[in-house]
């Protein structure tokens, strides 16, 4: 077989079929489907939970991960704080006619053992050829396949004032990685992308019998866009403390030279949860046992139902409205 | 909003919620999901089955079609010929900065209209802005969920010597109109491609109780890559005639100016079947009620079972082997 993929490996015949057999169904040891491109699956539950994300990053290498690593880690995290457990996934590649077969080989492998890592199978693929400069090397789209949880694990009807709001980890990391990666701002840091999968975790938070009212994942257009989102669909008033944010140094520093809020800075390995105040100790227990929630804080609360806006207490003690990112920030961060 | 796809669109913000408040959700009246990307999906049966795919086809826009009607046709197909009842689709774009938002709007409104003549919903999506240059427009990738049918409607355990061959109709349709889209080889021809879900017309061939062995949809690799494929996997020897080959006269005239073959041109709207002969009659009568299916012709049959080949009678009555597809065809052709 060739060392680069060509244009020909994408047009389903003898080519393609070396390429689906050598790279991707022997990585993915996909002993039930007999066809890469389709699956049969058994559920117990007859309600599931579906997602899709494509994956766009760039570079497709970096500090912590690859393109392959985050199309597990993002739609694994999209189903799980969605209170699904995630069982299958698929994966469509789209990939530039001249990659290199080795990067590729890697990029796969990656994903094979985060999935199997996270515990859901890779049931069906799909490869597709572009030109040259057709895709910037590779992206992924994965499609995620869970059940349901039976009970209500999360009750967002029973939001309430006084609330805690808690995010498992540090803010910013999977953004700041990226830019360090692409090398054009001159940032020289040892920063590694947060990104990996967090369903295991959110398991034992949701068995721990914790009241959780709301989950998400503060990925593209970060912490700051994601609680607005939870304060208008939910009509919540949310306030965070800036002094209450775990931020690397490494982060703050960049974001200080390079002028981000890391309010607004993709992560790829958190969680954001609101929870009953009652029950924020536990919730913090069960995340700081897992090296991805070690970092896990309170950092704000709700204030009261019904109008849906968030607020920023900065150190000074003075408040401010935080928006949805407008404009902007970091284009294929993910 | 401006009438183009910008960077911002895609970067979690404002404008992408704009972009999908305005475009997606608006065409999918996607009643049941809070959100655009993930869904909770009911089904009665607990198996059941699961295919994705990624469209990149060039020009975006042909006679016949677009790249949204064969993202809806090509994944509802592939889920009908295995038998199952497809149900649900996810929808992941990668749209290209700059994109025009009245082709994004009109691409899709066809893949809405596709869908819902197909019967299947869009229960989730996701939107990713690549800068300019990066997507070639707009590529789609969508998976498809369905519940495999309760009874064994196919069985390739029971292929044998004396089935026929059956396809739905002519040959090579989508791969000359596409070639002739893209204007390059100076073709004029009024010819459209097949591109159609076949889910109804398939339903009715398994309902009418007829012996149906297996079903393929001939794409990528045409019909002679499918063929070979399903000899190999069930060690069938297939024979097919080339004068039986139902091909319109316009792909024909093509082939002949420009050397291809019809036989691994790619179909968007074919079914090959390899049903028990004494069903021939019930197959046919049943494809040709349809328009898709009005051509549908029998055009070779299995001579033995053993050892996995296929051979095609020419004109002249002598026999010659044929293999996958192998170097480049047409790329980008779905």
């Amino acid at each position: 077989m060739e060392r680069k993929v060509t244009l020909a490996c994408g047009d389903g015949g003898e080519l393609a079929h070396k390429l689906i057999q050598q790279v991707f169904v022997s990585a993915f040891q996909n002993q039930d489907a007999s066809r890469f491109d389709s699956a049969f699956l058994s559920l117990e539950s007859g309600k599931i939970a579906v997602t899709t994300d494509s994956f766009v990053v760039n570079p497709l290498f970096f500090p912590g991960g690859n393109i392959g690593k985050i199309a597990v880690a993002g739609t694994v995290n999209d189903l799980s704080v969605a209170g699904s457990i995630p069982l299958y996934l698929t994966a469509g590649f789209i990939i530039e006619e001249g990659f290199p077969l080795e990067d590729l080989r890697k990029i796969v492998r990656s994903l094979a053992e985060e999935a199997s890592a996270a515990g859901v199978r890779i049931v069906a693929g799909d490869t597709k050829v572009v030109e040259k400069g057709g895709a910037d090397g590779l992206y992924i789209n994965t499609t995620g396949i869970g059940v349901q949880r039976a009970e209500h694990a999360i009750r967002p009807g029973e939001m309430q004032e006084g609330d805690d709001v808690i995010i498992s980890g540090t803010v910013g990391d999977h953004g700041i990685a990226i830019l360090a990666a692409r090398g054009e701002l001159g940032l020289m840091t040892d920063l590694q992308s947060d990104c990996t999968p967090l369903n295991h975790m959110i398991d034992k938070v949701l068995e721990s019998g914790a009241h959780v009212r709301m989950m998400r994942d503060p990925t593209r257009g970060g912490v700051a866009t994601t609680l607005v989102e939870i304060a208008e669909d939910f009509g919540a008033a949310i306030e965070i403390s800036e002094t209450a944010l775990p931020i690397r140094n490494e982060v703050m520093g960049a974001c200080d030279i390079l002028g981000f809020d890391p309010l607004y800075l993709a992560n790829e390995g958190k969680v954001i949860l609101i929870v009953a105040r009652n029950d924020r100790q536990r919730v913090l227990d069960v995340l700081r046992a897992f090296p991805e929630g070690r970092n896990a804080a309170v950092i704000g609360h709700i204030t009261g139902m019904g109008e849906g806006r968030l607020l920023l207490e900065t150190p000074l003690g003075s408040r401010r409205r935080l928006r949805r990112l407008s404009g902007m920030m970091l284009p294929r961060i993910c």
